[in-house]
């Protein structure tokens, strides 16, 4: 069978890697107190059981099945159950949620493994004619709700795993473009610029379980866009496979232009369509030489309202900083209580040094918030940037603690989403939500967020706990990240949307985007008509029924409402 | 009548106003050597006689000008011929030599200039429900054929004026945004802007001539577009009028969001649309402190391939300019030729000290290309900046000569399209095609057009001229900004369409856009197809029939061939 390698069907990463309290003194007693867990005494539930599954039998037939094995080769196209489980679901809360309560409910009915353009060519030819539905596939790390089938679909639903094609092409180094296939994920296509001395800049979370056609198709945002742009920023050129017909290709090229002027951008609409206008099949991004310095450095400030003001300050500067992070008191306390027992000074420095300077300062310990900074460049010039940063965090209050901290926010960075399913073991549920607002919005939005998730709470009778930290800085705003938990009852999906649906009417109530860089899927559609008005839903909407009249391409994503009631047969 | 101001009916600019050579000793050699034109002797002819152009009555049948009338007064709607020619055409060279033989293929046959959205909204919807066109107008400096009804238009055309409507309506300090009406002139929105301490920091070549709308529309870029960003990316919010209906609001509103994930951007879809999507009527732009400091330097390089090696240094660095811009040796000539006298020391300097050097230098006087590099911000930085730019100048073998011709070319940014006009009036046209284009095809694309053009020149049998620079610099590629001219004969807009058309080819057949910055419209619309692909065009073509089935706004625009043949009656 196929070489690609995916995450756990049942959760976040590879096998054998997870979260680990024991390590972490003061975790424990965090969870406790945030969510009201007993992480000594809560029981483990174990992995689930993959042959419980109830899983429907495939729709595909064996005369479709065969003739993309004459396209694909036999090895690579399979209506094997454990492939169309991975495929049915992203990584959200839900879906984790509907995998370990054994709620699949529409899984892809064959998976297909393309090894180039011409065979995504023929593959999509051959589904439009059999009119099955075709759901593109990278790394399956979305939690938008991307990716699964609709529930009611009555039709072949084909997963194409874009998991064969993650070369580097070629790199243009008079340029700074490099040509790459989709498929490859964040570590495939780093690994292959660094040996050639570039790198992309482009690290979300998902860095290690997503693709650059994933990316692409939800607009994504690395945590170093301050300096190297978001997803839409990055990718210049595209090929993107859609139905070829007599005497016209189907691939949709646009070239790699630093900037033109040709009418309604094609290239910002295939940017975020998540399957609905195609195959991506290859990009051609923007890559920069490995940054001779980078280095993330750690401030405190006293409080959320100094520290949001710095980073707009910095922000506006003339300094370049590639990171202005800095979480709230709360996230602060998770980051603090997340961190390895420490040792010798090191111990001295945080637990006794540093709160007896802040106390000096009259800073109230229970506010204070962790910044981080990142600096790339020449030595002089990351200097520089860092001396012009140093001296907005004093005016704000603020004060540096070197490099430790960011060290440790380096390495833990890619680590965050096991997290979830180290709760979802124990009974608890954890998941993420973010915005993007114009800077006179984010302490407002911040709040009221706060008071929507406190309300939904106490509507389910739960402790929760929301924390947040501000990201990706731009000149006229920023986005704010948040993190929710709590320990959930007898419908945990149910509470989950109770408090999710909270969030997110709070984003756009208060001037916020439903998603910064997550995309919309399923999961943040009922919001769209509300952030981009129902003029501007109704334009989208336009551009998808007049490119798929069909219906082929990963329908009621984004746009939910198309043509209902939903195709029967 | 209306209180809003036009440019001349005939030409650039505004009554009064023109390019004089007489106080620029070297430019009458220069135009004898570059065209073969003797200013001393050409028949100078006169300004058009308006009474006898020919212009067909006005379609608007009574009761329409009523209707609009009873929506935006009596006096801000007219069949005036005057208007109808004012409103029939931009101001490219073909535009400029239709008005003057007497070639008005299709006025628009009623104008309107509303007052606000509401006004438009009601406008729009008479029109759509009367089956006339909306052609939307903002300041005539279209040069991209955007502005005229399609020659063999059959229903009524409307010109919707949106002069009255240029307010700053308010800033959002702490995010630095300001909303401002579509129709707001550069001049207009920026001396609005400069009395409350900020910039839009946005100057094309035609911004005394152009609007906000306007801008937007054809995706313009101003010359300090390496600080500021394209008009793409400083628009961040749009309010649009479309059509409405029973219970539905025609305002398409996009907030102002830094960045966001809604699916495939409907921002970047009104952006170049050049009205075909709807009227754009108020904006919220990033909008910046004035700098403490704004510096335009003046460079000489040896040559083009130094120069240019430069620009691209210079654009990779931790230097980050407002402008940087080269001419290539015969812009520079051209650049030196229309100085104005010099005296005393100045004299001394410019004819005998710095060509001594040069020659010290071993450099050929004929090679050598004149450069501007730009810096903003605070004092410190601004020298920072400087510094770090002078090295890399040096580094290529360049040299600075302070702010003197960069002040020069501050004030003279605006006046170049005069010289159209000027030239016009001597038989002789000249016109300017841009593109934009990956670092590593600037030198091969410049080349190539070269070549394509000398090849027309000849091909027409004429003695021709092109000059260009670079301007815009990206992470990954440039504009590159032509200059063409020739004395032409008896068919001037045949002659223009041969080195016109080759030099459009030359642009997309060496990896160049058809445009940087001057939109589609009919003028480019030939070259779509290769320039984003057929499937490209195809998925634009798709949005239009989608959002517009009428073909109310704009038609044909962009996209040519929608439902040929052309709707008649």
């Amino acid at each position: 069978m196929t070489e690609v390698q995916h995450m756990k069907w049942w959760g976040w990463g590879v096998e054998g890697v997870g979260f680990h309290w024991e390590d972490k003194p003061a975790f424990a007693p965090f969870v406790a107190e945030a969510v009201g867990l007993d992480l000594h005494t809560a029981p483990v539930v174990s992995m689930p059981d993959f042959d419980k599954l109830t899983v429907a039998p495939s729709l595909a037939d064996p005369a479709f099945v065969g003739a993309l094995a004459s396209i694909v080769g036999e090895d690579n196209v399979t209506t094997d159950k454990m492939e169309r489980v991975v495929h049915c679901y992203g990584k959200s809360i839900r879906d984790l949620i509907r995998i370990r309560t054994n709620r699949i409910e529409r899984t892809p009915d064959v998976v297909v493994y393309p090894a180039d353009e011409a065979e995504v060519q023929k593959v999509v030819d051959a589904a439009v004619a059999a009119d099955a539905v075709i759901i593109p596939f990278g790394a399956g790390s979305n939690i938008a709700s991307s990716l699964e089938p609709r529930s009611d679909e009555s039709r072949v639903v084909l997963s194409l795993d874009m998991g064969r094609m993650r070369e580097l092409i070629s790199i243009d180094e008079q340029s700074g473009l490099a040509v790459i296939q989709a498929g490859a994920l964040g570590p495939d296509l780093e690994e292959q610029l660094n040996a050639r001395g570039w790198t992309i800049g482009h690290f979300p979370d998902s860095f290690t379980h997503s693709s650059l056609g994933g990316w692409i198709a939800t607009r994504s945002s690395g945590m170093q866009s301050d300096k190297y742009g978001d997803i839409a920023d990055i990718v210049r050129g595209l090929r993107v496979v859609r139905p070829s017909g007599p005497g016209r290709s189907g691939i949709l090229v646009i070239r790699p232009i630093p900037s033109s002027s040709t009418g309604p951008s094609v290239r910002e609409m295939i940017v975020g369509s998540e399957g609905r206008l195609g195959i991506i099949t290859e990009a051609t991004v923007q890559v920069h030489r490995t940054p001779a310095r980078r280095d993330v450095y750690g401030y405190f400030f006293p409080n959320w309202e100094a520290g949001t003001a710095a980073m707009q300050e910095i922000a506006e500067s003339d300094a370049h900083p590639s990171i202005t992070r800095i979480s709230d008191s709360r996230e602060t306390g998770f980051s603090l209580a997340t961190s390895s027992e420490r040792h010798g000074f090191d111990k001295f420095a945080a637990e006794t040094v540093l709160p007896t300077l802040m106390k000096s300062k009259r800073w109230n310990l229970d506010d204070i918030c962790l910044s981080f900074i990142g600096f790339e460049g020449e030595e002089k010039y990351a200097k520089r940037q860092k001396k012009l940063v140093d001296k907005i965090v004093k005016k704000h209050g603020g004060m540096g603690v070197g490099k430790g901290p960011g060290v440790l926010y380096d390495q833990k960075k890619f680590d965050t989403p096991y997290l979830r399913d180290f709760l979802l073991d124990r009974g608890a549920a954890g998941d993420v939500s973010e915005s993007a607002m114009p800077w006179s919005k984010v302490n407002q939005l911040h709040d009221a967020v706060g008071a929507a998730a406190d309300k939904a709470f106490d509507e389910i009778g739960i402790k929760g706990w929301l924390m947040s930290h501000l990201s990706h800085s731009y000149h006229s705003g920023a986005c704010l990240y948040f993190t929710f938990s709590f320990v959930f009852g007898d419908d945990p999906i149910g509470e989950y949307n109770v408090v999710k649906s909270a969030i997110q009417q709070a984003f756009i109530d208060n001037g916020g985007s439903l998603s910064h860089h997550h995309g919309v899927g399923l999961e943040h559609a009922p919001w769209l008509e509300q952030d981009i008005s129902p003029e501007g839903v109704a334009v989208m909407r336009g551009l998808f029924e007049a490119v798929d009249p069909g219906e082929n391409f990963n329908p009621r994503k984004i746009v939910m409402d198309i043509k209902e009631p939903a195709k029967a047969g």
